[in-house]
């Protein structure tokens, strides 16, 4: 039987569609905390975020790609950039805000939350920083949108067979 | 106060230094587990993992890094790769791949072992792929020993306000 922690990774699915309810900012910081706490080479923590609860700017992003409707339900969204001059290794440093959006991931569905990492708006990456105003340097990542989950999905993974590619 | 998830997440560290008890093969497949229910984009699940447990093999891997130590004192390294045959976009998959490697930290703090991602070995990723004879198209992304903790160390993260550039 799993612990909690393996259970909650496993249970843990990307839900895109939220109920209009608000979500505390207290909340919204929990989840930050988490993403906060996550490892990093030379513990550079290149991750930056912006909240965004605006309506206006949520529509505004969900305009800059074809998930838009999920980013329309959501009550915030959390935008990740990788802020490169705190950076070291520009892959080593993504694989750590990888880390750190899981984080948020797991604490959102730890809180009752339901969110989804959405990667598809970095196609329009330039459009996305230049609404959200922010200098050279920050890099988006991902955009999370948060909101008190409308649906329970199913979603499976491939064997951990198929993984393990040698033994030694 | 803290959910049991969040409190896991923020309790986690690095831990480089290892008692010389052997870890189950049950637990090593549990923590891979975790990683395999990591997001991804597509659900692609670009991830792969080698691993490893034979002496001569850690060894032939600690001589590649400078944090080679490391390395030798653990009982089990966990080789992860970027499988990008399977992938769709690499930055975006690379940060899947850390959203499995978090879990696969997160499972082993919950499971009494102690881990550490290790990236630096990447400068020499072509020895170490010629070692463990990987394929073409599988690039290594980290190696992670893991052990039961030798060590409890302290580390500290930036505060959240310098991580927050905006709110809308």
């Amino acid at each position: 039987m799993d612990n909690n922690i393996i259970a909650a990774i496993k249970k843990r699915r990307s839900i895109r569609r939220y109920t209009g309810q608000d979500i505390p900012d207290n909340t919204i910081e929990q989840v930050l905390e988490a993403g906060r706490w996550a490892p990093s080479g030379l513990n550079n923590q290149p991750w930056r975020f912006i909240i965004i609860k605006d309506t206006a700017t949520i529509h505004g992003l969900a305009e800059l790609t074809s998930y838009g409707s999920i980013i329309e339900g959501c009550r915030t969204c959390i935008a990740v950039f990788y802020h490169a001059p705190s950076g070291y290794n520009r892959d080593r440093d993504l694989m750590a805000v990888g880390a750190c959006i899981q984080n948020m991931l797991l604490a959102a569905e730890s809180l009752g939350l339901g969110a989804v990492w959405l990667g598809e708006i970095l196609n329009r990456a330039d459009e996305a920083c230049a609404l959200l105003g922010t200098d050279p340097g920050y890099e988006l990542c991902a955009v999370i949108p948060l909101g008190f989950p409308g649906e329970s999905p199913e979603k499976d993974r491939k064997p951990l067979s198929s993984l393990v590619i040698k033994n030694f």
